[in-house]
C-alpha cells in the first residue's frame, strides 16, 4: 500500500485537464497583490504562498475544482489580477488559488446594463458595453486596465465616476451576480439587488462570484485636464465647485497637494514645482463652464487632451488618480506608504484643510471627489505618507479618527478591520454560511468565522 | 399730399414679402399666451394686443423689420410657442409681436452641445440631437412638443431634467447665443456662457435671439412610472431618496398630493381615490432600485411604461408634471389657479410638509425635486390654488415667505416682480441698453427701464 498522498497532489491526480501553474515563481507571484503599498502588511505576509493555482476556463472547470477542494477540505483563494490592496489574494494558509483572469467572457448588453464572467477586465468589459450600446461602467478604479469585474465587486469600491453614481455598492449600480457555494457539489445562485450586495467588499471570502451585471452610464468622449494652483485653499474650493456645478459633466475630479505633483514627471512641464495639481475628466462640453471657474480660483489649465488625444496616445491621467497615485509616489520614493480615508459630506473641505495643515508634507494630500452613497459630495483621500515607524504610521490614523475622519485602514488583512469597520452585519454572516458553510475561502480573514467556525 | 400714414401700415407697405398675420383673431390669439392661469394676469393684460403679427423665415426677413421698426419707434414683442405664464407674449403697448415659430432650423451637433434656430421646438430639437450625437436636452418644460427653444432660454426655468442638471442657467448648459440688436442697423452679437445668461428669463425683453446653443446630456430610454402612497410624508420621502440615490439614473421626480392625482382623469384606474402620486421617469436599469424603495416606503408602482411603450402611443407621463399639472387640474375645475416656489435645499422636506399641513386642500401641494444652481438637491412646486379672491391669493403667497419659502411670483407681468425677484443686475441692465437703446422690446415689462427709460 502506498503513502496517503497529499490532497493537492490528490487535486493535480483528479483534475489533470485543468490549467494548473506549476512554475514555483509564477505560484509565489499569483499568491501576491498591491498588499506591499503597506510595510505593515508586506511583513504580515511575507511567506504566505498557495500550494497551488489553477486557471479555470469555463464553470464546469471551476465547478470540479471547487466540489473537489470542498470534498478535500482545501483552502481556496479567489484572485482577479491582483490589484487589491488588503492581502485579498494572498493565501493566508496555503491551499489552492483560483485565479479567475480566464474566466473572462462578455455575457451581454440590455437595457442599460452588461454581464460578464468575473475575470473579464474593466478595459475589456467596457470596450463590449460601449461596442453594444453605447455605455460604459458607472464607477471603475484607476487600474482598470488590469483589473477584473470579479476583483470590482469582490474587494473594490468605485472610484472613477463615482462622483456621478456613488460607490458601487450604491443602491442601483449593481444588478445582480452568479455565484457559487463552496460544498461537494457546488450550487450555483442568481442574487439581485442588496442580496447580491452582501457578497460585495469581502475580499472573495463570501462566495465565488462568477457572472456580475452592472448597471451603466451612457458613454461620453471625456476630455481630461491639469488644472495647477498656487494655493491649497483654492485647489480645493474649485474641486468642489466642479463636482457640485451640475451644469458640469465630469467622470473624475482628484486633488494631488504639493509635493506629489513632483512625483509624476512625466509631466514635469505642466506640473511647476511646488503647485497643487487638480486631474479633470470632463465632458468637451463643460470645458467654457470649467475654465471659467478655474479662473474664479486662481487656477491655470496646463494640460488638455482630447477623448481623440487619449485614444490615439493611450495615455490617460486618470492612470495618476486613485492608487496609481500611489504607485507613482512610490516609483519615485520607495520609503513611502498610504492610508484610505473618508470625510464628512458637508464638513469635507474644513476636514482635508485641517489634515493638511496638520501633518504636510509627512501625510501629502490626495483626496477625491465623490458622492457617497446618499449621493452627498464629499471627499474621499488615499493620502502619500512618508513612511518612519508601525507606530508612527498608527498614531497619524488615530490623529484623523480624532479629527472626525474615517480610516479604512489599508494596513490590515482581516475583513472586519477593514473598510468594514467592525463587525459584521447578520445579513452577510448568513451569506458565509449559505456560499461557504466549510470555512474554506481563505481562512484567516474573516474573524467572525475564526471565532464561530464553521456550521 | 395724403395724410400721414400710420407706422405699422409703412411697415406693411415697406415690407410687403414678409409672411404678416392679418387675421384680427388670429392677431388676439398671437397677442396672448398662458398668462391665463392666473386670474390676475387675465384681468391687468385683458385687451392687450398687437397691432401687426409677422412671422419671420430667415434671419434677412427679421433684420429688415427689426430695422424698420426701429426707425419707427414701433414696438416688439418677441414670441415662440405662448406657453409662458408671465404675459411674455402679450403686447402691453401694442406694435408688432414677431412670430418666431417660423424661425427654426436645426444647425448642428458637434462635441456634446447643439445649435438652432430660435423658433425650433424643443420635440424637434431633441428629435435632432438624437439622430446627430445620441444625445438629449439637459432639461425641458412639460411643454417640449409645442415650446420653443427661444421661448424656454427667454422665459423658461428648467423643469424635466433639472434633477441631474439644475436649472437652464447652471453654469455649464448654455455654451451661447446668436442675438440681435434692436436698431435701425440692427446688429449680430455672439455670446457666450455667462454673458449669454445676461439675457435668459427676461421675457424677451433684452435683446432678440436668433440662435441658442445649448450643452446636451446622452439620451437615455426613459421609462415612467405612477408610484401611489397613502401617506404624503411616505410619498415626500420617497421622492426625496429617488432624488439623492446616486445609482438611480432618473430624469424626472414629481409628487401630485392628494387630491391633484383626481384630475389626471384618464389614469383614474391606477390613481386611486385619497392617494398621494409620484410620477418617475427613470432609466430601466434602475426599475429595480426604485421597486426597493417604493417598497421600503410602502408605495405601489401602478403603472408602467416602457421607451418602447411611449414612443409608440405617444402617450407620456411627462405632459402630467410642471405646469402641465396646473392644466390638467383646470381641465376639470376652472376655478383654480397656481402658485411658483422655491424650496430651501436640505429644510425642503420639512417646508413642503409644514406647508401642506398650513394650507391643504385649498392649496394643493405638487412638488418637482430637482437641483438647485449649486447642484443641492431641493423642491420646487407649482401648487394649485383653489381660487377665491387676489387678496386671499397674496395672504397664501405672503404665508409661504413667512414660512421661508421663496415665492416666484406668477401673477406679475414686470420682469422684476417674478422670478427676478427685485432690482435686476447692473450686467442684465447693461445688456438692455446694449441690445434694445431705444426700449422698444415689449416696453412696459422692465420697470428700471419705465424709470430710467433707453440713452
Amino acid at each position: 500500500m502506498n503513502a496517503p498522498i497529499h490532497p493537492i497532489e490528490q487535486l493535480h491526480v483528479a483534475l489533470p485537464d485543468l490549467d494548473w501553474v506549476t512554475d514555483g515563481n509564477r505560484i509565489a507571484r499569483l499568491s501576491q497583490d498591491f498588499s506591499w503599498f503597506s510595510p505593515v502588511l508586506k511583513r504580515q505576509l511575507a511567506g504566505k504562498v498557495a500550494d497551488a493555482v489553477a486557471r479555470p476556463r469555463n464553470e464546469d472547470e471551476v465547478k470540479r475544482l471547487v466540489g473537489l477542494c470542498a470534498k478535500l477540505r482545501i483552502p481556496l483563494t479567489i484572485r482577479g489580477s491582483g490589484t487589491g490592496n488588503y492581502g485579498q489574494a494572498v493565501p493566508l494558509r496555503g491551499g489552492v488559488v483560483l485565479d479567475m483572469s480566464g474566466y473572462n467572457q462578455f455575457i451581454g448588453a440590455r437595457h442599460g446594463t452588461a454581464r460578464a464572467q468575473a475575470g473579464m477586465r474593466l478595459v475589456d468589459f467596457e470596450k463590449e458595453t460601449r461596442a453594444a450600446c453605447g455605455m460604459e461602467l458607472r464607477c471603475m478604479p484607476s487600474t482598470y486596465r488590469s483589473a477584473t469585474l470579479g476583483g470590482l465587486f469582490g474587494g473594490g469600491f468605485g472610484g472613477i465616476g463615482s462622483i456621478n453614481h456613488g460607490p458601487l455598492a450604491a443602491r442601483g449600480n449593481v444588478i445582480a451576480i452568479k455565484a457559487l457555494t463552496i460544498e461537494e457539489e457546488p450550487q450555483v445562485v442568481e442574487l439581485r439587488g442588496p442580496d447580491a450586495l452582501l457578497l460585495h467588499h469581502l475580499w472573495g471570502t463570501n462566495g465565488l462570484v462568477l457572472e456580475i451585471e452592472l448597471a451603466l452610464a451612457p458613454a461620453q468622449d471625456w476630455q481630461e485636464h491639469f488644472v495647477v494652483f498656487r494655493s491649497f485653499d483654492d485647489a480645493l474650493e474649485f474641486g468642489n465647485a466642479v463636482a457640485h456645478a451640475p451644469g458640469i459633466a465630469k467622470r473624475e475630479i482628484g486633488l494631488l497637494a504639493d509635493p506629489i505633483p513632483g512625483y509624476l514627471k512625466q509631466h514635469a512641464d505642466e506640473l511647476p514645482a511646488g503647485c497643487h495639481a487638480m486631474i479633470l475628466a470632463i465632458a468637451p462640453s463643460s470645458e467654457g463652464a470649467m475654465r471659467e471657474l478655474a479662473q474664479l480660483w486662481r487656477g491655470e489649465v496646463t494640460y488638455t487632451a482630447t477623448a481623440e488625444d487619449i485614444a490615439r496616445t493611450r495615455h490617460t491621467l486618470l492612470e495618476y488618480t486613485w492608487n496609481h497615485t500611489t504607485l507613482a509616489a512610490f516609483k519615485v520614493d520607495k520609503g513611502i506608504t498610504y492610508l484610505q480615508s473618508a470625510f464628512t459630506p458637508g464638513q469635507h473641505l474644513e476636514q482635508v484643510r485641517r489634515m493638511e495643515k496638520l501633518l504636510s508634507p509627512e501625510v501629502q494630500m490626495h483626496a477625491e471627489f465623490i458622492r457617497n452613497l446618499d449621493g452627498q459630495v464629499t471627499c474621499t483621500a488615499l493620502q502619500v505618507v512618508k513612511f518612519t515607524t508601525e507606530e508612527r504610521l498608527q498614531e497619524i490614523m488615530a490623529l484623523h479618527r480624532e479629527n472626525g475622519v474615517r480610516i479604512n485602514d489599508p494596513h490590515v488583512f482581516i475583513v472586519e478591520d477593514g473598510k468594514a469597520g467592525g463587525a459584521l452585519s447578520q445579513g452577510v454572516l448568513d451569506m458565509k454560511k449559505r456560499f461557504d458553510p466549510l470555512g474554506l475561502l481563505n481562512p484567516g480573514k474573516v474573524r467572525a468565522w475564526m471565532e464561530e467556525g464553521p456550521q
